[in-house]
Parts: structure tokens; sequence; C-alpha cells
């Protein structure tokens, strides 16, 4: 492990993060909170332990995949526990536990909260938090190697921990110049709904702020009513509309801008990603309808809560657990599959469900007939055998986890449906769970000890898996360099 | 697909029911029941209909692995169907769905029922009833494999099929000498369990069924409270320590007897077994002493439920519904666990979960270190790649089968709990489920779809998924003799 190396990158991203919170700095003088000197403060010491971490001067500047997990791990977990400070600091969450799980919550894009009223929260606060979504949803680590200068960063390896999916592909040869055309489209398609909801009379703060818990797929809202508060047909569209787009693969944006339609629109994934919203929004409609009463408002709240779900988003309009059990099923199913790789969304992705199944149908194949060996196929190229073994390996790791951690929070005692729904909520960074009394819309009444499970669950959903256990492995830290 | 001899081995199997029947018929004898003509109605159907089966006589006597999981499947099917014609026309079970449901819950050692009134049963059938989970258990056409002269079949590939496990361990080099060796030890216990039983002042037809509902780990009770109903503490301690020792892979107990005690109890699957036990009971013991009052009474109560689940008995004595959420999750973890390898127990087992577990470590290493290519090991020897990544597959296939079933069962709009609980049961041939309103003993309240979905769960869980999925595949039936 070459720490003189890792804790270098990692004080850098610190830095970075003291850059970061200019922007609550601002709102808060817009707004004349009186909040100026604790961001000040928490920048002051995110400088100073970034210069610490930079002081010993490593001689061999080399990364490796061990190394890349570990700045990536690392460094979500300190700007998390550095950009709770100023919750803290406020007052507004004085629990740095609770502080801890919001950021991280907002980072990883959960939008799970433990805030119960949170129209009473300073307005450059709430900006922070729905800043932490936007940040997140694209990797914050992502964008410091799009906009600074890291000739010292191998890259590589850092993106592929950072950024979600089986697979990463590359747009472009140099890993900073993807990172880059990544972060433009993505704040294009941020301004692009900005604009949209201005247009449908939302407020300025709360389109923006919505924009960037839209972006992200992150789902925490200004409002306590989440986006049922604004009442309007026309906002919900927008933000469905948009979740859609930001669940889908950036590359294949990419390829449009390169003008290879023909490319963008063979991807398997794009189809499936949106066959699953087609097919579960019409049978959602169907169940809840005699329920609703009337068609129209069946399809409007069956169409916002399936995308809001499987994009991870977890914005909500409406009580899911009201709803007959086939639709709340739907729901858990849709939790599970998540949005598309390489988006902003959380989940197992719609392309490691299209690889389980067609294992699924290659070991029903082999059963039948051992010596014929297939190999699978997604977008009509053969996927490497390590790719689907890897991600059937995922797949039962994923699904220990879940149990483990169930188990954790069950000891809580609330119903068993609450425990396994919340932690699937925030493995998958989706935000609330349900319970047998309802939808969980905010976690405040767990455990402290919960509330670190689960906190430790969104990091673990949001860096799949790998990082966040390597960073704790005893073998990790033993010397080498 | 070589049709004739799939046809004649069905056929036969036919015939050998037939041979099972003759045990009710006597009973109801013994009992002067008036069902004496339906036994021989059906016993003459099934020489019948055999008969018609043996008819082609087919010129190429090969079977391949295809032709072992049709033979293995269909006459699951076959067999379940007639086993369910006595309940029919005796009209004690009019609905051929319920009685089939009965039936092949029996077979597979579920013990799941859809009877409301287990005592007001004819005894002869309810001895039938039982008798289906003894011959079940072992696998019926192993018992025809040992027992009768069986020249014309190839009996490895349908002994593959018929038991349970990710690997079957011929015991000798002759799979028939090997089924005979399985069902000597399986009748020694068996009988030694009914002993046991009946110095427990249990009456003489209640040991019988008893010990045949244990052995089979089924879980059909003679009483409408299950075991509470004798409130006897030496028979649940009899009943505990005989679940406990039919969960043992089998090959074991022929170790033993060939004075190979070392490499008997180097088996990790075994001490993994014992340890999930223990620590399963204790965990609930704690958890559940609140509740109801006493160390001892907890310890009685967990002590026995946890046996009975990871056997996947199904045995009931308390109401698992009142226990708090943290020991209903256990029991969940535990219906998914099962028991060994080569045992009478269904569910993932064992052995599969510490194969998991490892490849769970092995893709931590790799993601370290991704150029060290590490193999699995158990107990001291290596395990075949193909193995472990079949074990993998076979677990994500197991899960996606388990969220379909349970999307099907949810359209009768129980709870979410019921839809997944029932579903899990029946796929792990346990037998009760859990719902918010307490535990679900009998499936008599689903509707007839439901139960044709979780007749299917229970054929595919005791059949390990393949060989009934294969049956319906539309290749399997090409022509090619």
């Amino acid at each position: 492990m070459n720490y003189k190396m890792v804790l270098k990158t990692v004080g850098r991203l610190l830095w970075a993060e003291a850059g970061f919170l200019l922007f609550p700095l601002f709102v808060s003088l817009y707004y004349k909170e009186n909040l100026f000197h604790i961001y000040l403060i928490v920048m002051g010491l995110l400088l100073g332990v970034g210069a610490v971490m930079n002081l010993p001067k490593p001689k061999n500047r080399t990364l490796y995949a061990r190394e890349g997990f570990v700045i990536v791990s690392l460094s979500w977990i300190l700007l998390s526990f550095f950009g709770a400070l100023p919750f803290v600091f406020s007052g507004e969450i004085p629990s740095v536990i609770d502080a801890m799980f919001e950021v991280v919550s907002g980072f990883t894009t959960t939008g799970a909260t433990i805030l119960t009223d949170i129209e009473a929260m300073s307005k450059s606060l709430l900006f922070w938090r729905a800043f932490t979504h936007w940040l997140g949803g694209m990797g914050i680590i992502v964008f410091v190697l799009a906009f600074l200068p890291q000739k010292d960063m191998q890259s590589m390896h850092i993106m592929r921990a950072e950024v979600p999916g089986p697979s990463v592909g590359k747009l472009v040869s140099k890993t900073t110049v993807t990172a880059r055309i990544l972060y433009i489209m993505y704040g294009v398609l941020t301004v692009a709904e900005m604009i949209a909801l201005l247009c449908c009379d939302m407020p300025l703060f709360d389109s923006v702020t919505t924009a960037f818990a839209t972006a992200g797929t992150g789902g925490f809202s200004v409002m306590n009513d989440s986006i049922a508060a604004y009442n309007s047909l026309a906002i919900e569209i927008v933000i469905t509309i948009f979740l859609i787009l930001f669940g889908v693969n950036f590359n294949l944006y990419y390829l449009m801008i390169m003008k290879q339609f023909k490319r963008a629109f063979k991807s398997e994934e794009l189809w499936s990603y949106l066959g699953i919203i087609a097919a579960s929004t019409i049978m959602i409609t169907l169940n809840i309808m005699p329920l609703v009463g009337s068609l129209g408002t069946a399809l409007r709240q069956s169409g916002f809560q399936v995308v809001s779900i499987i994009t991870t988003a977890g914005f909500g309009t409406v009580d899911l657990g009201a709803w007959p059990a086939l639709s709340q099923f739907i729901i858990v199913l849709l939790m599970f599959c998540g949005a598309c790789t390489g988006s902003t969304g959380g989940g197992l992705k719609v392309g490691r469900i299209i690889i389980l199944i067609k294992t699924f149908i290659r070991e029903l194949r082999r059963a039948v007939n051992p010596r014929r060996i297939k190999c699978i196929k997604l977008d009509g190229a053969v996927i490497d055998k390590e790719i689907t073994s890897t991600t059937s390996a995922y797949f039962v790791v994923y699904m220990f986890l879940i149990a483990i951690s169930t188990f954790l929070i069950a000891f809580d005692n609330f119903d068993m449906t609450a425990a396994v729904t919340s932690t699937i909520s925030c493995m998958n960074n989706i935000g609330p769970g349900l319970s047998n009394t309802g939808m969980i819309g905010h976690f405040a009444d767990f455990s402290n000890f919960s509330k670190i499970v689960l906190t430790a669950d969104m990091l673990i959903g949001r860096l799949e898996i790998f990082p966040m256990i390597i960073l704790f492995l005893p073998s990790t830290w033993k010397k080498s360099a």
C-alpha cells in the first residue's frame, strides 16, 4: 500500500470540498442567514487537514487497483464527515450520527432523511444538502478529475472504483477528458431541467435544488411533503421525464452527440430499461385503479412512483404503504433493479439484471447439454466470461450484505417489512422504505446503531460493495511500500 | 430425446406406486374404513397406465442427462397426480387442485397443507399423506432403483437429477448399491425414532406417521395443532434430535459405518450446520425470553423451531407471527439456508451457503489483487471451478424464481409478507409461512391459481430447479431419436 500517495490524493479531495462549500456560503449570504462563519470554519478545517495530509512527500507515485479502492472509500467517508459539520455546528442537526446519515444519504444520492421538519431548515443548508446529491450522482472524485489539474493522479483506477456498473466505458482515451465530457453533459441536462421547472411556476430556489436532486437521482426535497407539496401535474411530468433521462447510460448521450445514433439505439439495456418502466407502470395503474377511483389519477401516481423508484430517486407523491400487495411487490422489485449502468441511478443496474438473466438461460442450456459451451452476448458482442462470473458473484455478495444488514436493523424491533425494506432502500440508494404501517419517509426513529448500519449500507451500495469492504480488510493495510 | 425409454421408465415407476398404495390399503382394512375399493381403483389405474406406457419397445436403451431430467420431473408430476386420486375419490379433498397441492407437499417433504381440520380425515389417508413424506425424502425413484430389478435403467443420470445438493457422492461404484445403502440407513433411523416416540407415550399411529414426517423432514402432522397437541417436552426433544440427524449428509453415516470417523468429522458442512443451529437457538432464546417469561420456555420454543425450520420440516409448536422482528428474520434466513447436502432436508443447503461465502471472500481477494487467482477449498480439497460458478448461477436463478412466484402470489392480495414467505416456504420445502397477521399454518385460503403456482414451487424446490424447467422447454422435445 502506497500510504503517502493515498494520503496526498485524499488530502487534495478535501481541498476540493472546501471549494464546493463556497456555494452554500454564497446562498447564506444571499438569504442573509447567520451561517457565514460556520462555512468558513469548516472550509478552514478542510484546508488544514488537507495540508497536513499533503506533508509527506511520496517517492513512488504509482497507484494500483487497491490504492484506487482505498482512496475512493476513504475520501467518501471523510468528505461526508466534513460535509456533515455545517449541520452540526449550526445546531440544525445536533447529532453527528444524524448529520453524517443525512450527508452520506446526500452524496450517495439515496435521499433518505432523518429530518422531521425539512421546511424549518436554513436555505443554505438545504442548498448544500441538494448540492451533495448533484456532486455524488456523477461522482465527486470524477468531478475533481475532470476540472482540477491532476497530473499526479493515476485516474483510471480511481474512476473505475467510483463509477457504478459492471464495466467502465471510457468515451475517449484520456480519463480526464472522459470525466469532463460526462460532467458537461450532466451540467447541461441539469440546467435544462431547472429552466423547465421554472416554466412550471416552481420557485427559483426549489427549481435549483429539485434539479440537483433529480440529476443525482437522489430524492431530497426542500418540502416536507416532497413533490406532493406542489400538487402540479406539470412539475411531476417534468421530473419524470428528467429522471428517465438521468437514468440512462451517459455513454449513449455521447454516442448521440457523435451522431452514432445507430450504435446508441442498439443498446439492449436502454430498451430493457424503458420496457420495465412501461410494463410496471401499466401493471400498477391497473392494480391501484379501484383504490384511487380514476384511470388518470392511477396513471399519474403509478408513472411517477415507478420512475422515481427505478431511477432510485425516491421522490414521493403518495403513500406506497397504502397500495395493494402486488403493487408494493413490483416497487420492491424495481428497488433491486435500479437504472442503467453509467447513469446516476443506484441499484443493481439494468445491465447487471440482463447479464444475470442471460446467465440463467445459459445455465439451463448447459444442464440440458453439458458439452455445448455457450457464451453470453450483449448488444451483439460477446461478454467476457470474467464479467459474467463476477456479476453472479456480485449478486451473491449483495444479497448476503442485505441479509446481514437487515439482521442488524431487526434489533430495533420494528416490524420485519420495515427492517427489510429500509435496508433494501438504503443499499440501493433509493430513500424511502415500506412498513406494515405505511411508508417510511424519514429515518429519525431508528436507533443510532441502525443509523450507522444504514449509513454504511448507503456507502456500500453507492460504491458497489468492494471499495468499502477492502478499506476495512486487515490485509489491505499490510506493508508493501 | 429417447421418448420410448422415457415412457417405459416412467411407466415402471407408476407400477411401483401401485405397490406403495398397498400400505394405506392395509391401514384402511385395519381401521375398517370404507376406502378399500378406492385404493384398488387407483392401483388399477396405475397398473393400466403403466402398462400402456410400456407398450412401445425402445430400440435404443441409452439415457443421457436430458432424459434423466425429464424422467424425474415427469414421474414426480404423474406420481403426485395419481397419489392425489385417493383423496379426490374418497371425497375428503374434493378439489383436484387441492389434493394435488397436498400430495406434492407430501412427496416434496414441504408439509404445507390445505386442510383446515386434519383430525377429521380417515386414518389410512393420513397414513398415505405421511408415507409420501417418507418416500419423497430420500427420493421416490432412488427407492425404486434400490429395491427393484432395473437392469434397463441407466441410473446415475436419474439419481443425479433427484438427489439434492450441488454434487452427488456415490458411496460405492454401483449406483443401485449406493441407493440400497442409503435407504437401509434411512429405514433404520426411522424405526429408531418410531420406537423412541412410543417410549414417550405417543400412540402407535401417531408415532409411525410422525417418524415418517420427521425422516423426510416434511412436517405433516396428524393433529390440527401439530406437535403442540402432545404438549410433551420428551416428544419435542426426540423429534428435535432426529430432525438434526435426518438433516445431516447421509454419506457421513456411511463413512461412520465404515469406521472412517476422521473423514466424517472433517466435514465443514456438518460443523457449520451444527454451528448455525446453536447460534440461532441462542439468539432467538435471548430475543423471545421477555415475551415468554422464562429461560426454559424460551429455549424449548426456540430450539424446536430453529431445528424444525433449518431442516425444512416445518413442524410447529408456537405462533412464529407473534415473535419479535429479529427472531422472525432469523427464521427467514434459516428457511433459505436449509439442511446439509445429501440429507432429506430442502432449502439452498448449508454446503451451497459455504461455497457462496467462499466465493464472496475470493471475489474480495480478486478485487484487491486481480492477478492472483485463488481456488476454493472444501474439507481440504479444491472445489472444481465449474461447481463454484454453477453454485453462484444457481443462487441467481433461485432468487429470480422466488421473485417471479411472489409476484404471481401477490395477485391474491394478501399482505406482502404473506406473499413473500409463502413462496420462500414452498420453494424451500418447509411448510408454514408468515404474515402480518400471524403464521400461515394452512394454505386453504389461497386462490386456485396461487395453489398451482405454489405446487410448482414445491416441485421446483425439491428437484432443484433444472429438471422442472427443462421439462417445459420446447427444445427438450425436439426430435432426435
